[in-house]
C-alpha cells in the first residue's frame, strides 16, 4: 500500500524504464526463465484471452482438460476465438495425469497446444507432473501453456525447467499485487507460433515485444499496481523461493489437518490438494450464507464460497502470499467459534490444537 | 493516494457492490447518461477494442475520421477484427465537421458506426459540434461511437442529449484515477447490435451486463483503482461538471496566451484547440529532448513530446483533472527559465505574463 502512495510518473520517461526492468528481471526470477516475461494491464482472464489468441489461427485444435470453472473458462477462450477445443474432461477435484494426456494425444493428432490450469482455484486441485506432461506435450510437437495465475510464486514451477511456453500469472494472487495486472512468459516455440498466428490487438503480444525492447508497454500501463508489484517481487527475492513454497505448504498443511480433525471433508483428492487455496464441504446444517457472513462480521476472516456447481457446498480460504502461523491459526479459531455460534456440536479447540500441531513438530525439525 | 491505501476486498462481497454501486451512479452523472455504464479493467486501448468489437460483424463498415495516433488506433481496432474501416483523412490538428460527415455517408452507404476520437491527445485537437455529428449519424442509421478516453470530465459530454451510443473514457486523464481503468456507456441502440455482433471474450459487454445486476464484474476488477475513481468522482461532485469545464477552459486559455506570447505556433487550428491537452510546435533551433529533459530535471515539470510523425517537432502539455492557475504559471515559468537555459533570445517573462493575464481578466469579471 505504501509502495502504491507515490504520484503517477509518465509512463513514456525514464524512471518508469527503470522501474519496469527491475520488474521484468526479477519476474524471470520468479518465473525461472531466460524467455521474455510482460506485464498486462488486465484481470487474469484477460491474460488467458492473451495467451490462447497468440497462438491461435481459426480451426486450430487446443486441449484444455476442464475440471473446474477456470478450466472452463480456458477453454471458452479457446472457442471463443475459433478454436477447436479438445476437451478432457476431469472430476471436479481431481486433475489430469501424464497418463491421460499421453492418452489424448494418442486418440487426437495435431493438437497445437495444450492447455492447464495448474491451480484449479474452484475447487482447490493443483495439477501435478507438469513436467512430464510439458515433456509429453513437446514429444507430439504441441505447446505447452499453462495458467498459473492463482499459483505462481506459491508452489513450484520452474517454467524453462518444466518446459513451459506460455506462462501466465495473475498479480494478485501469490504475488501479492492487488488485482488489474497479468504477467506472461513466452519463449522461443511460442514465439515462432505467435508471428504466424492471426493478430490481436489489445492482447497483441508482438506489439508488446517490439515495445519491450525500450523497457516500454505499448498501452498505458497501470502505474501504480506497477509500484505494488515492484514492491512485492523485491520482497519474494528477499525470501527465496524455496522457502516461499515451503511456508505456503507448512500453511496449507495446518489448515487441512484442522478443517479435517473437525470433521471437515477437504474437496479436492489428496493428492491434488493445493497448497495455495484450500477447499472443504460444508458441514451437514451449516448454511453456507451464514456461516461466511459470520466469519466475516463477527470475527474478521474472510473466505470465499463455492463457484459454479460448487455454489453452496463448499467454501475456499486462500493460502497465498502474505500468509504465516498467525493468519492459520487465526482463521483455524474463528472458524471453530462460527461452528459453535452456528449451535454445531463438537469439542471446540480440536481444529486449532490440530492446525497449530502441524507448525509445532515443523519448528521441532 | 489516500483512498488506494486501503486493504483490498473481496470483490464478490456486500463492501465492493455498495463500492460499484456508487461508482456508477456518479458515472452516470459524469456521462450525463440514463443508459449503463461499466469499469473494465484496461488501458485506454482496451477500451477502444471494446467499444469495436461489440458492435462489429465480420465485414462491417466503420467510418472513422483520422488526424492523429489515437484516431489510428480507433481505425486499427475497426480492421483487426475483420470489419471494413471507411476513412475519411483530416489535417493533423483539424478535426471532422459536420459537412464532412454527411459527405461521408453520402458517398458511402450502409455504414454500421461512425466512430470518432473526441479529443485526438496527439495533435491536440477536439472534434466540435459532436452533437449535429450524432444527429447526422441517427439519420443515416449509424451507431454513433465516440472515444473520449482523454477527455471525458474536462470539456462537456452530455452522452444523451448528443446521442452517443458507446462513450469510452480513461481513468487516468481528466478523471484524475491513476492508469489501469477504463469507463464505457452503452445505450439501448447500441445494446440491439451488440446482442447480434460476434462475441468478445475480455471485453464481451454481454457478460459485463449480466454481472451488472448484482454490481459486480465477470472478472476480478482492479480493486485499488477502483477505490481512487471513487474519491475521483466524489470530488467531480463536489465540483459540478460546469464549472470543472470552465476551469480546465480557463487554464488552457491562459496556456495558450502564454505560449503564443513567446513565440510558440500553436500545433491545431484555432477552432479545435483543445482544452485538455495543449500541444506547440517548438521554436528553431531549440531541441525536444533537451528542452524536456531540462524541463524535467531543473524545474520538474513534466510534458509529452510529439508522437508518430511528430515526434521532435512539438510538445504536448496536459492540462486534465487536477489543474489550476497554480500548475499552469509554474509550467510557463518553467518554460520560460528552460529557454533561457538553452540560449534562446526573448523578452524573459512575457509569457508568464501573458498566462496570468487571463486568469486576473477572469477574476473581474
Amino acid at each position: 500500500m505504501r509502495a502504491m502512495a507515490k504520484p503517477v510518473i509518465n509512463h513514456r520517461g525514464p524512471e518508469f524504464r527503470e522501474l519496469y526492468r527491475r520488474i521484468l528481471n526479477n519476474l524471470k526470477f520468479v518465473f525461472e526463465t531466460k524467455g521474455d516475461v510482460f506485464v498486462l494491464t488486465a484481470s487474469g482472464t484477460g491474460g488467458v484471452e492473451c495467451a490462447i489468441r497468440n497462438i491461435l489461427s481459426n480451426g486450430d485444435k487446443i486441449a484444455v482438460p476442464v475440471n473446474g470453472v477456470f478450466s472452463e473458462r480456458l477453454r471458452n477462450a479457446v472457442t471463443a476465438f475459433g478454436g477447436k477445443s479438445i476437451e478432457t474432461t476431469i472430476d471436479w477435484g481431481s486433475a489430469i495425469t501424464p497418463a491421460q494426456v499421453e492418452d489424448l494425444f494418442e486418440k487426437e493428432k495435431n493438437i497445437k497446444a495444450f492447455a492447464v490450469v495448474y491451480n484449479e482455484t474452484s475447487t482447490g486441485a493443483t495439477t501435478r507432473n507438469l513436467k512430464e506432461i510439458g515433456k509429453i506435450c513437446h514429444d507430439h510437437e504441441a505447446l505447452f501453456v499453462v495458467d498459473a495465475i492463482s499459483i505462481l510464486g506459491g508452489d513450484e514451477l520452474p517454467v524453462d525447467e518444466w518446459g513451459v511456453d506460455i506462462c501466465v500469472a495473475g498479480s494478485q494472487k501469490c504475488l501479492m499485487t492487488p488485482p488489474g495486472l497479468v504477467m506472461l512468459s513466452v519463449n522461443e516455440a511460442a514465439w515462432k507460433i505467435a508471428e504466424t498466428a492471426r493478430r490481436s490487438y489489445y492482447f497483441d503480444l508482438l506489439e508488446y515485444r517490439k515495445f519491450l525492447a525500450n523497457y516500454e508497454t505499448p498501452y498505458t500501463p497501470a502505474v501504480t499496481l506497477f509500484y505494488a508489484l515492484d514492491e512485492a517481487l523485491l520482497m519474494m527475492k528477499e525470501e527465496g523461493l524455496q522457502p516461499r513454497y515451503n511456508r505456503h505448504n507448512l500453511c496449507a498443511r495446518s489448515l487441512y489437518a484442522g478443517l479435517e480433525a473437525l470433521g471437515f471433508q477437504i474437496f479436492p483428492r489428496p493428492e491434488f490438494r493445493s497448497q495455495v487455496v484450500v477447499a472443504a464441504n460444508y458441514l451437514p446444517k451449516i448454511d453456507d450464507k451464514k456461516f461466511r457472513e459470520l466469519l466475516r462480521e463477527k470475527y474478521h476472516v474472510v473466505v470465499a464460497g463455492g463457484m459454479g456447481k460448487l455454489k453452496g457446498a463448499m467454501f475456499r480460504i486462500g493460502v497465498m502470499g502474505i500468509v504465516s502461523q498467525l493468519e492459520i491459526l487465526t482463521t483455524i479459531g474463528a472458524i471453530e467459534s462460527t461452528l459453535l455460534d452456528l449451535g454445531h456440536e463438537f469439542e471446540y479447540g480440536v481444529g486449532s490444537r490440530a492446525a497449530r500441531d502441524v507448525f509445532a513438530r515443523q519448528s521441532q525439525r
